[in-house]
């Protein structure tokens, strides 16, 4: 595994920390990077994660044999159409978006014959904190990520992509790109969702002006904190992935309408059997984690 | 303010806290715990927290000039009915449950005469990890206690339990006890409702067995944490403070009605204005959180 000329197209926390993953590993030789905010980019330069950069994804994947298009879901397609008519013949084109279906859909389009090029990836990664500046070397550590490779996808892309997350530290997992969006509905959409209006719902309640927050402790700023993620980028995976995390807020919806008829029944048992239930699935999960090897805070 | 003698009734991480950060400032002489695991209590006088213990409520209340009931919820109301016969004409008794209306309105039959010696208390703190093992005297520093006296509760009874918080480095501020269950079935209870229902609508998800867990990642982690709390006395609570957190949830799903409602006409505007409205309204309750001091994790 050796990536001759790596293009980070969107040099944020999650491709300046793959570039700089794969820099640390020796793995890469030349990494250019390409974005629209320029003081970001001469900031990747200082901190070594680029050797240099351009402002053009035509210019920065002209070359490569790998380039990562890390940009947001609303920006990717129009990056995939710019790119399409440079892609070598060889080179391998790969994605970190975090819905995947329709993108995949379209990138059949726009890639036309170089889309066998293309490996659909998500890393399962990422910080409130963005920008380059953000970067760490082994922020995929322990992490997963998510290919979802079609049956045109060439074989030896696919190995070229999963060979550059594995050396980061990732666990690689292959899933189809229906399933991957029904997983992340569950895991990450869903709860975004829930967190966002929960926030909102508060925000307007009593005094006014959040003064109800004022008595919130940790457990509330724990369960809070995905609602201070970037409002555009989840505007995007709430677009995209509509369906799927609609059918889950149903279900969630289920859920707690049966929460709510044993709080007015007050029946006791059933909020206890819930509540262990629960509990139980998230202790067991968390179990799981910690014999895989993460050591982050429970 | 000093202590002379105080009683620890329930000896976990609140009482045991409370204790351990009175004993630090100097401000108690004797403090005797009761409770029910022995093997807790012992390592309660190992730590320094307790003198000794008892497990009869009325032994310890009995000549305590400081009587704090922190057992779970359930469990209150048969305290104070133990220790009612044995309160000390000048003695003054506190609780920390986190419901306060109901609460209030039994203490009122039970505590009968020495009912005007009672000042309900709710300290905003706590943790996943229970028991006096657990304990830190500045468990308290920075957090609120919130107070919520009756018209019959006697002023200096009052006067003294806010000192006593007070000198925990806690924040005391009142209110009547209706007030306090709405503004925590919204900040504290109703959090705790949906992350207790996430997780068991997705713990029956797809393989089953909650393999779908295997891919979420620290935001889902934070905003689960609650959802590993114990059932018991999450049960208490939800029982407890009913109708404020049926109404809450009424107005959530109202607002999570209007989220779907948008991801279905894929409205990208109204998406985006309620996540930024949420992240702003978080934001800023984050910065008033570290202008007052508290510098724990985001």
């Amino acid at each position: 595994m050796r990536i001759e000329r790596l293009a980070i197209i969107g040099v944020g926390l999650i491709g300046g920390s793959l570039a700089a993953a794969l820099r640390r590993q020796g793995l890469v030789g030349e990494v250019i990077g390409c974005g629209r905010d320029e003081a970001n980019l001469i900031k990747g330069v200082e901190l070594g994660v680029l050797d240099r950069y351009t402002f053009d994804p035509a210019v920065a994947a002209r070359h490569a044999d790998m380039v990562v298009v890390a940009v947001t879901l609303g920006a990717t397609d129009a990056i995939f159409e710019k790119i399409a008519p440079v892609l070598g013949a060889q080179a391998v084109l790969t994605d970190v978006g975090s819905t995947k279906g329709g993108l995949v859909t379209r990138a059949r389009t726009r890639l036309g014959p170089q889309f066998p090029r293309f490996v659909p990836g998500h890393p399962i990664a990422g910080g409130e904190r963005s920008g380059v500046a953000a970067a760490r070397a082994d922020l995929y550590q322990n992490h997963r990520v998510i290919l979802t490779p079609v049956p045109e996808t060439a074989p030896d892309a696919l190995a070229r992509v999963r060979e550059m997350w594995e050396a980061t530290g990732a666990q690689v997992a292959s899933m189809d790109p229906a399933h991957h969006d029904e997983v992340l509905a569950a895991t990450s959409h869903l709860p975004h969702m829930l967190a966002y209006a929960l926030v909102d719902c508060l925000a307007g309640l009593g005094e006014g002006g959040g003064a109800i927050f004022d008595y919130a402790a940790g457990g509330f700023r724990d369960f809070t904190r995905i609602a201070s993620s970037n409002p555009d980028m989840w505007r995007d995976i709430a677009l995209e992935n509509g369906p799927a995390i609609e059918a889950l807020c149903a279900r969630f919806e289920a859920t707690l309408g049966g929460l709510r008829a044993a709080i007015r029944t007050q029946d006791g048992a059933a909020l206890e059997r819930l509540f262990a239930h629960a509990k139980q699935a998230r202790d067991a999960w968390l179990e799981r984690r910690a014999r895989e090897g993460d050591a982050g805070p429970r």
